[in-house]
């Protein structure tokens, strides 16, 4: 007998973010530049999602604050329904589809069945939060030139 | 004229852990152990907060998740409203007294006064959430020994 090992790379790497929803980014990223005592170094819409996104650095992990662009968006939902407050975690992977292939094995419902683009470069994927006691886990993994 | 620039070393390290309030650890550990693809490595019961708490290692931050041990417990409560989710960051700090000086200086409210001991050896001060859109936030400080 020969016990096989599979070397293949599977992790989470570490929280990539967090993800704030927000009434407004304006307000919002003032008060955790103050916060976090850092400035917001990059802002950026992600048309598809309806979102405009604004991030701070925090050594190894990013805050991503969240406003919603219309009133379709997913973020003002959230708002509307719970108030601001933290939307996601989001985890750093290195192989997105190895790690969704692992999940849905392991019982965990993909909110989309192929990576996605999200904001900041990356491929994204999301997980029910039924799945995960009431939390919203987003994968993401860097893309090329990130 | 002289400028004056402060060097104290004032600064958020990382996001040391996301506090996640759940039903029940046993069930919820394994959950997260998958999706982590890591084990539970403690548990411990922070009998003054009336929670029992289990964290998981993710690179450089954790899951710490939070269990209610009577009605009374802040977790309860919050899962009593919300549902279980994500309940609080903590960011790590140096020196938790001067960041809690800076941050009341800023305008931000702290619910404890002073450094209160928490789960895994840590000190630790939350603010208030109205001051933080809607985000319970800690900051903890390792104690010698940890």
């Amino acid at each position: 007998m020969q016990a096989v090992i599979n070397l293949q790379y599977l992790d989470m790497e570490k929280i990539e973010h967090i993800g704030i929803a927000v009434n407004s980014i304006a307000d919002a990223g003032s008060i955790y530049e103050k916060l976090l005592n850092t400035s917001v170094y990059k802002t950026e819409d992600v048309t598809s999602e309806s979102v405009r996104t604004a991030f701070l650095q925090c050594g190894p992990n990013k805050i991503e604050l969240l406003e919603a662009l219309n009133d379709d968006s997913p973020i003002a939902k959230f708002i509307a329904k719970r108030g601001e407050g933290i939307h996601h975690i989001a985890f750093e992977v290195k192989d997105i589809r190895a790690e969704m292939a692992r999940l849905k094995g392991d019982g965990f419902i993909l909110l989309n069945e192929e990576p996605k683009q999200g904001a900041d470069n990356k491929l994204v994927c999301f997980l029910h939060p039924k799945g995960t006691n009431g939390v919203l886990v987003e994968l993401c993994q860097n893309q090329e030139g990130n």
